[in-house]
């Protein structure tokens, strides 16, 4: 077992040095720095310490009511009682008011430290964003202070057995009941359906109230326990999965149970999005964390590790060996090229002033650093050869945990039809991109010639665009990868110069 | 779940059209076709059933003994029924004589099926060839019935805790006792190290007999119940794995157990690597059988769900959307050429006639076919999305159980580095493997162009080949697969033609 480490020094460099986090209107770069170290220590002493429990243990229906896993209360409420679950609620709410920068680092470590319990308690950012965008006054003061406090949970219930990554085919239904509204149907794969660390939970549901199709759905808030008696939403069952044990993916039933419309009729999608969006670059965050932890236990185990000679006679480790380097290089580079691209995105989106250029940019930090995360992964269990094959280092959980990244909030090849589609019909998004690219690579010769390489391609997305949406995704997340890489570079630091060599020497 | 169907035809066209078994002395088409036949329908019906069972439920150490799980025992008894364990065991001591063609279509077919179960009684047909090269008379009577009969199962007893990829590490000692000899140390990841489906078990250890590093090593045939009496071997724990949790992966204490010298004294590498050159090419067919399983599941699934629109407006299955198809087409060119690969090189290994040729083509059958068999099974997690990561599906166990193959017999990254010294050291074998992958592309341009370069790759590869091993053996494979393709392709079959367009666009 190697403990879990935060990596806040390599976090700090990359909102510092590529994503350019000064240029947020309240950043603070010495409370920034203090808040990821306190969140840190936290992650190391808490969170961390209690995941290896949770996915031997996992979680179970007991009653209809889901059981988190022996230790997950005691540290959710010390999670709460440090206020970390209102983080970036308004301070008039009981927050802490912080921008995306701090919580998107806040956010990696926990997903280290702890991928479960993070998708538990992490769905309550884009609440708040959402709450505090399409909420009526009455909903915000009910809600925030709550979610602030840590006191309710909250679900994004979306999937419905017929209808994954095709929302038009969602047949839950809400019809009006005096003043509010009855929610009839069912839904799956809905992470923290029910759990028993907070009191409640808040459970945002996409129901439909008219028409068929996507325009006929809208959002509804969905309490678990109005006032004070149980609503009409039964656990009908916890997944059994590959990993992420200790988070429970249930199925609910909705049966007549009591909700609240957030903002239009028939604005379900777009009020949706607010949420989606988010969750987005929290999956991104994901991939992130997990290529650093997986690099983290391979390079602890490959320095420790006696195997063989090196060129002089002497007793070698792992790390010795050129393709174990190999690997340890390629864990490290993604790791910190995959946060350079999720970092610069979430500050872009904090910032708020090229909106093309982050709705194209999603995407593919949304597809480079989940592949990133499960590439790492795969690649840490690799180098720790048959102990990497065991349980006992747990590389292997770390990939189990990663993989559903690739999946969940709209499979990969999703994204990738998405950007080759609707990501290319406004010019404006690749131009920003190819903008950005272009002052990241400034005058490397390599880069130059794979963003022309791209401009070629872009050019001829316009016929079968979903034939290449796949290639052109691939090619988009590398170009990106090694202009972002350039950048690090240019920070001067020796490893840094040597990771990014590796980094141009890439087969692709 | 989707049920295991035993991919004979495809086995068939890859013995026949590509890796020409005819050209065996003791070819039977008929013979192997009815074989073949027999042996799917076993593992369809009692070999694969039990496999998810097994991945459930596991095997447990009860009072020093390792408990398969439910079911295996009499799924065991009637494979030794049946004569699958003799098949490739001489008349003479009980077995069927079937040449390592029909062999390896078997042992294709039982991994696809149930890769634990495989695993245990898969170390048998080593064992015997092992025997016949290197026993003495007396060792050979008395073994190969009862290995033929399935009376016994058998072990290769080669790591420790501080000997993995390198053997020259090895401190478990063997003594001399009179006429015979003990063993006294440690032995770790010993597949089958015991299990309660045979009477008894042959373990086959490697021990110290003499001087340090790897010539002072000596193999020896240890019987687990000498005369009826235990012998000194203990399990002293079964090891938690990612996957394979119905084959016990054991430590064993040998505490001055009772031992037989098998050949010469000091020779015990030489003829370790019988067994292992054996178990190189039967781990390459696990690699491929399960790219064949996943492929299987992810096709029925994809055709069975629905998902979208067809651009006729028409209701969609998920295989009609390009990239899910770019997906299933990835698993079946991988699963089909890495078949013609694992079979092309057991004819030559079979035929003998090139012995450099099969030297050069091992290594890289063994990772090409082991990492095709686990991106297929992560591409069908991919495909069938959330419920990839469920278990319901199995495909994740697939994977799971695939992940070893990249590990075991010798990390993929050590085959590498073995090509890339030893199998260039004499030109012969890369002479022999150019002029193949002439013979196979014929004047397909850019198979000639893929094989120009692997030249020039070749002629740089005496300076550093350390640091170029994982590129060389990438590329060699590479170019290996898109040679057998364009055999594949020569049948005419429309399926295999369209295969061969997506597999020469391959990025690369």
């Amino acid at each position: 077992m190697i403990p879990f480490k935060a990596p806040v020094e390599d976090i700090l460099t990359c909102l510092r040095g590529v994503a350019g986090a000064a240029r947020l209107p309240d950043w603070d770069d010495t409370l920034t720095e203090e808040i990821l170290g306190h969140f840190a220590s936290f992650a190391e002493g808490v969170i961390a310490p209690i995941d290896e429990k949770g996915d031997a243990q996992g979680c179970r229906l007991e009653g209809g009511r889901v059981r988190m896993p022996d230790g997950f209360g005691e540290a959710y409420a010390q999670l709460a009682e440090g206020g970390w679950q209102g983080l970036t609620a308004p301070e008039d709410h009981g927050g802490m008011a912080q921008n995306a920068a701090v919580a998107a680092g806040v956010s990696e470590i926990f997903s280290g430290a702890n991928h479960s319990l993070q998708m538990v308690c992490n769905l309550v950012p884009g609440a708040i964003s959402t709450l505090l965008k399409f909420g009526s006054e009455a909903q915000q003061n009910a809600w925030l202070p709550r979610l602030a406090a840590g006191e309710v949970l909250s679900t994004m219930c979306l999937t419905e057995p017929g209808a994954g990554s095709d929302l038009s085919r969602i047949r839950t239904r809400a019809t009006r009941d005096g003043d509010g509204w009855r929610i009839e149907g069912e839904k799956i794969f809905i992470s923290g359906g029910d759990q028993d660390l907070s009191e409640g939970v808040l459970h945002l549901v996409l129901a439909r109230t008219g028409e068929d199709g996507v325009k006929g759905l809208s959002l509804f808030l969905c309490d678990s326990d109005p006032d004070g008696e149980r609503n009409a939403i039964a656990v009908t069952r916890i997944e059994e999965k590959l990993g992420l044990h200790a988070s429970p993916t249930c199925q609910l039933a909705f049966d007549g149970a009591r909700a609240e419309l957030i903002g239009q009729e028939g604005g379900g999608l777009m009020a949706m999005f607010t949420m989606m969006n988010h969750a987005r670059l929290d999956v991104a965050l994901q991939g992130v964390a997990h290529a650093s932890r997986a690099h983290q236990i391979a390079a602890a185990y490959a320095e420790e590790r006696r195997q063989g000679r090196r060129p002089d006679g002497g007793e070698a480790v792992l790390a010795d060996h050129p393709d174990v380097r190999r690997m340890l290089d390629t864990q490290r580079s993604l790791a910190l090229g995959a946060r350079a691209m999720a970092y610069l995105t979430m500050v872009e989106l904090a910032l708020g002033e090229n909106r093309a250029l982050v709705d194209f940019l999603t995407p593919v930090c949304k597809v480079f650093c989940t592949e990133a995360g499960i590439t790492a992964a795969d690649l840490g269990i690799q180098v720790l050869g048959g102990y990497g094959y065991l349980t006992e280092y747990r590389v292997s959980q770390t990939w189990r945990d990663a993989r559903i990244t690739a999946i969940y909030e709209g499979a990969n090849g999703i994204h990738a039809v998405a950007l080759a589609t609707r990501g290319l019909r406004d010019p404006g998004g690749a131009d920003a991109f190819a903008d950005l690219v272009q002052e990241l690579v400034g005058d490397d010769a390599n880069g130059l010639a794979l963003l022309s390489g791209w401009q070629e391609m872009r050019a001829e997305m316009g016929t079968d665009p979903l034939e290449k949406a796949h290639d052109f995704m691939m090619l988009t997340g590398e170009l990106l990868f090694r202009a972002l890489w350039c950048r690090i570079a240019a920070g001067g630091d020796e490893e840094h110069l040597r990771l990014a060599r590796t980094v141009a020497r890439r087969r692709f």
